[in-house]
């Protein structure tokens, strides 16, 4: 910010706008302080993702081993399954692996793969959506094209009956989970990335339980409990995560 | 997280019982990590915040010399101004200080203490209200008690005139500013409080000087920027309180 003093003020004016520039000055420095914080704070996160990393592997290497973890685990979600069609579920069960990597400075965005068995509706083993953030602070997403076999588009079957997770929610979603891939429109607010990052990948393995029903029996399988994991999304970062699922062992 | 193997299964089932085991595991690995990682962010923050107290006191300092700093800071930030009623306006030309103070550990609250000049409203020199995160991880707030002079409880006044700014607003408030300092009903989302100490007080020069407004020309100084300050406040530092913010909306 140049302020420039103003020499022809009476005195009270000249000694206010001084200090107005003198404040300014030490705005500065506190802007300063605040980036360097920022930027240490960035390379905390960076050092604890590395490290996360072989477990994130191990993990992924862990899920293969149960079959329809990754559907089971989008059906429990509340937000999730109000995207999925009955064909999407099909779909799904051929979906071995999910991967989320963010970006080596994380600030720039992250990547979210999916890696499917031959399956009868699609050619590709890996459907892939990313997010990048650009200078502007704007962040764009791009996909995957996927190579759909003969007649079996979802995302061109918009009468495709929804399941019952969908119907019970007021909004319904006559689209496909897979029209997520083609959907690039507002990738600063695409609720799916951002729930896939935050909420599943921090702990998918709480959801394919569905242990965070304390109260609830049986068949009833999304209903209140999950709304509590929608606190999950919020600020401390990755450790809040950690914490509560330590409430939800005991 | 106790799951004990079930040794009756089948062994298809039984190996997956293990995988979930063994994925459990490493979740708490990640955890911890993440919880370590949350730590080390935590001890930036309280580095920074203790780096910056020099900055905040002197431009404190600076502020005491301009007049109306702080009444003018107010009436210009549009959410802070729908609150304010004529005779509000008034008594605050008697604040001449206003302090955030984190506690300690950041994470347990904050204290906002408005300093006031003598004047014809309230014998208090000081106005206080503070927010303590409790074991539960609920926000509760306490403040000073107001010892208004006869006659000039501004809280007893639901009719004193809205000033324009707030009579535009949809919802008229039509209470004084001044019971925020007696209401303690939701901490947890106390939108003055937060207002305060995430929006004003990393920035009240750019307040003060009213140099948001893009298209307001002529007189402002600095136009483009303080908005990339703006962004500073992001996730990554002190930002945390902005995402928490997000969070409870959903």
């Amino acid at each position: 910010m140049m302020l420039s003093a103003s020499p022809g003020l009476p005195k009270g004016e000249k000694e206010q706008q001084e200090a107005i520039e003198h404040i300014d000055e030490v705005q500065n420095e506190i802007d300063r302080l605040n980036e360097q914080a920022s930027e240490e704070i960035l390379k905390v996160e960076q050092k604890y993702n590395k490290l996360c990393q072989p477990f994130f592997q191990k993990r992924s290497e862990l899920i293969a081993k149960i079959p329809n973890f990754w559907v089971t685990t989008f059906v429990n979600h509340p937000q999730v399954s109000a995207l999925l069609g009955e064909e999407d579920e099909e779909a799904l069960h051929y979906l071995t692996r999910v991967e989320v990597t963010e970006f080596k400075d994380i600030k720039s965005g992250y990547r979210i793969d999916f890696y499917f068995d031959e399956n009868p509706y699609f050619e590709n083993k890996v459907l892939s959506k990313e997010f990048h953030l650009n200078e502007s602070g704007d962040l764009s997403s791009k996909s995957t094209e996927i190579k759909w076999k003969s007649g079996k588009d979802l995302t061109k079957r918009s009468s495709q009956t929804q399941n019952k997770a969908s119907r019970k929610r007021q909004h319904e979603e006559p689209e496909s989970f897979f029209t997520w891939f083609t959907d690039h429109s507002d990738a600063g607010a695409d609720e799916l990335g951002e729930v896939i990052k935050d909420d599943i990948w921090p702990n998918p393995l709480q959801y394919y339980l569905n242990d965070d029903e304390e109260e609830e029996g049986l068949e009833d399988i999304d209903e209140e409990g999950d709304e509590d994991e929608g606190e999950e999304d919020d600020d401390e970062g990755e450790g809040e995560e950690g914490e509560e699922d330590e409430g939800e062992d005991d």
